[in-house]
């Protein structure tokens, strides 16, 4: 091995080829060619849609202070006791057969357009942490600053499809303008696909805007340009601020993730069977809800289930309970013919350690083999969500561009199968040299951007570094090299002008 | 969730149930309830089987420097050329039907005892590496105290049921006396069934000799008492030595484990289906040559598949291709009704970091979901298995342990629905002190025995560990903790003078 060590240029080239930050993406979401994994039978999923069923009818959901939703509800034939909504047997059901099983969320540049729903898998970065943390600096309050890196760092990345939406909250500016920013750098600091604002229906509406200026009105009107993240405050209840949100994205035909967000044992019952039927009742509530505003507008099938620590109350990441309620949840996604969205690199962690690492992969090797369709929080997730790790979002995303080799299957052809390389080896020789290595020298095997496979003592020479040094050496690579993709003129004007007009209109304020 | 906390003891009661290590196992092996992922369809299996087919009647397989070997498979209608054996198609598949699709590996303590093979799923610690590592003295060359440690380790911890072989390589005793150490340690220091020695046919033979001692001539004759590692020298060679201790093992009726060790690209060609149509043939043979020293004999398919790095000629691991031959090769197994071993919690890392911890839990989690019933590796291994670490193994055990929860399946029963719980709790509440909450409190969600899963406040004022610092607290108390389970005064006597004899007879030696 010593012999293709050398050829291949040593130390310098390995460095090079480590921390080569050109492939600006190479496919722009994951055509899935392998089967999910069936983790529940039938006989387990009748069950768990009885006792949705039971639940929608019985006990209802709550759409808060929301009267409109509720006149909606009434009228499309629920049963109405003050803000509690129960619902007939198969009502929900039979109004979610309006949305689209599969859509097309467009890009800025039509290359990156991503397909979610069917085999089609798109991963975005986490969303939501106040903080960051880098190993120079550690952890402190994220800024707009930090909000642009991890668009610019998602746009160069290939494991990643998607800019996502809050990537971080840049708590540096004032609540009710920052969505301005955020939206913004979406639109500047990348050409992928983004999500919008669901603070306020103002805010979504502005979101709305600023794609008509990228895109032009009647284009959003008739597509997909925009996908939002609509929680349900679990158990059992939408609150006015997420129905404020998703009424405006689905009248503007623009797609909403309708997610549980969920630490069992705290919002749902301490079993993975009862956490699936609460989940499958609250996300039926709210997939039919949209197609109430808008029949045929896009939704995504929610799940965000972790489990409580019963030793410290506090969620825990990566462990098997919710993992089953993770593939039960792809499931009824599948029965119910509509995309599926789940977590991706999901920890506790407070570091980029082995801690997160472990639970991270668990959460992403089965979120990927349930089929998920969109995967949120795929990069960058620390501390349950309230850290962006900068050295974690290079190892997540490394990670998922593995994924996406898995998951594009196998190479059927007579190269793939290799018969004449066993030939041309035969018993107690080596491959290295062979023509069929040779021929295939470019594209075997993945290669990860930040694992360190030498040998102990070449790993010691370059200094013993572990994953995170390496990765926080990376990440700032990525950001010098950086080119901002180019942006129409008219639109970067007009952009500019709505924004200008927006934050002049109204005082800055922190609700 | 403060509440939650703080009934529950506070921080003492949680640094309390984190180190607890009074529970010496749970459940004797893992008895699988949830489906394995199909990755290949019966196409692709259908192409590797025959791919395999022409591998062995084209190709062959060298049976090295064995001449014994050579006449019994001439005998026994192979085609013979010098050291190549060539396999009428079908040859190896017939001669295979002898073999147990299932069978008992007996403990000396008979509650220990493992199933292998069907839907059962045992755990070993790592095999082989000259090199140990923790984070008081880094890394160094194994010694038998190591051993002993590592041996007392695996017996205390439940996600492990299996004490494995050479969980580290004693380099300070003579090479042709230190397998009388190794299993002696595995006797003396835990009462789960272990591995026996297999670097030349005497110490096999001195290996089933000792069980003899512990569990009586007669029953070591018809019952597997030993399972032992018989690796190919990949590609297409089963070597002398392996061969020998194959012999003696097969002849004793004790199961052996027939492994192609490949690094693809290097031992076998670049691709996943030439991989897997090599690694077919060459278990085809080794399992085929076990039946023919002994029908009935026990045997395990085994696979060892990774990938060597483009970059720098290393094997990288937990990358997406082996994963992929791993999954072809469990189904394979089951094609030929025998159990399936494969890897665990590989990595190419040097030390315990989130390198190490993704490598690990990719493969942990795809052996798993491909349904293997002996993971060899699962706990301790670095650096391509050329050392053992011992925060490294106290992490892998605790995710060995979530393995199991996750493939115990799902409960089922009316508590598990948590209808009621449901019904209880209503919208907009939380289920923290609810009756069904309560009344499942001791037994709901996994508890990781390393995982920090409390608030960045708390993680830092318990001193901002990282995870390997915690498992180094926790290997410690394991260790304190240790105590030697009772051994029948009559075997201890027996056994401390078979080893004095054998060691009295011949001189030390290091080959």
């Amino acid at each position: 091995m010593s012999e293709r060590r050398s050829r291949s240029g040593g130390r310098a080239a390995r460095r090079q080829a480590r921390t080569d930050t050109s492939t600006v993406n190479i496919v722009p979401y994951v055509k899935r060619q392998v089967p999910v994994y069936e983790f529940a039978s039938e006989e387990v999923l009748d069950l768990v849609e009885r006792n949705a069923d039971t639940v929608l009818e019985e006990i209802g959901v709550n759409f808060s202070e929301d009267p409109e939703a509720i006149a909606m509800w009434k009228e499309a034939g629920a049963d109405i006791d003050g803000e509690r909504v129960r619902f007939p047997k198969g009502l929900c059901r039979e109004l979610i057969k309006t949305a689209p099983s599969e859509f097309t969320q467009h890009a800025r540049n039509p290359e990156r357009n991503v397909q979610i729903g069917g085999n089609n898998m798109v991963f975005a970065p986490a969303y939501g942490p106040p903080f960051v943390r880098d190993l120079d600096s550690g952890r402190r309050y994220a800024t707009i600053e930090d909000f642009h890196n991890f668009v610019k760092l998602t746009y160069m990345n290939p494991g990643l499809h998607h800019s996502g939406g809050t990537v971080c909250e840049p708590v540096d500016l004032p609540v009710n303008k920052r969505h301005l920013d955020m939206v913004e750098s979406h639109i500047r600091n990348s050409d992928k696909p983004f999500m919008g604002s669901v603070t306020a229906p103002e805010r979504a509406q502005d979101t709305v805007d600023m794609a008509k200026i990228v895109f032009g009105a009647d284009f959003v009107d008739s597509n997909c340009c925009i996908t939002s993240l609509i929680n349900i405050n679990s158990p059992l209840t939408l609150d006015a601020t997420m129905l404020g949100a998703l009424k405006v994205y689905a009248r503007n035909n623009q797609a909403t993730i309708i997610s549980p967000f969920i630490v069992g044992g705290a919002m749902s019952p301490v079993t993975v069977l009862g956490t699936a039927a609460q989940v499958y009742a609250e996300v039926q509530a709210g997939l039919a809800f949209s197609q109430l505003v808008r029949p045929g507008a896009p939704v995504i099938f929610g799940t965000f289930a972790t489990a409580i620590s019963m030793q410290s109350g506090a969620p825990t990441f990566g462990t098997p309970e919710p993992s089953q309620v993770l593939h039960i949840a792809g499931a009824l996604a599948r029965r119910l013919k509509l995309p599926f969205r789940s977590g991706g690199g999901l920890c506790a962690s407070k570091i980029a350690d082995a801690q997160a690492a472990y639970e991270s992969a668990n959460t992403l090797n089965h979120a990927a083999l349930a089929g998920v369709n969109f995967m949120l929080h795929t990069a960058g997730w620390l501390e349950g969500g309230l850290a962006m790790g900068y050295e974690k979002f290079i190892m997540d995303a490394d990670q998922a561009a593995m994924l996406q080799v898995f998951l594009q299957g196998l190479d059927l052809s007579d190269n793939g199968q290799a018969l004449d390389a066993i030939r041309e080896v035969g018993p107690g020789q080596h491959y290295l040299g062979c023509a069929h290595t040779q021929a295939n020298f470019e594209n075997a095997f993945f290669r990860s951007s930040i694992a360190d496979s030498n040998s102990f003592e070449q790993w010691e020479a370059d200094g013993a570094l572990d994953a995170a040094q390496r990765a926080n050496a990376l990440y700032k690579k990525y950001l010098e090299d950086y080119q901002q993709p180019a942006l129409d003129p008219a639109v970067d004007e007009a952009l500019t002008a709505f924004i200008a007009q927006k934050k002049a209109a109204v005082p800055d304020s922190n609700v």
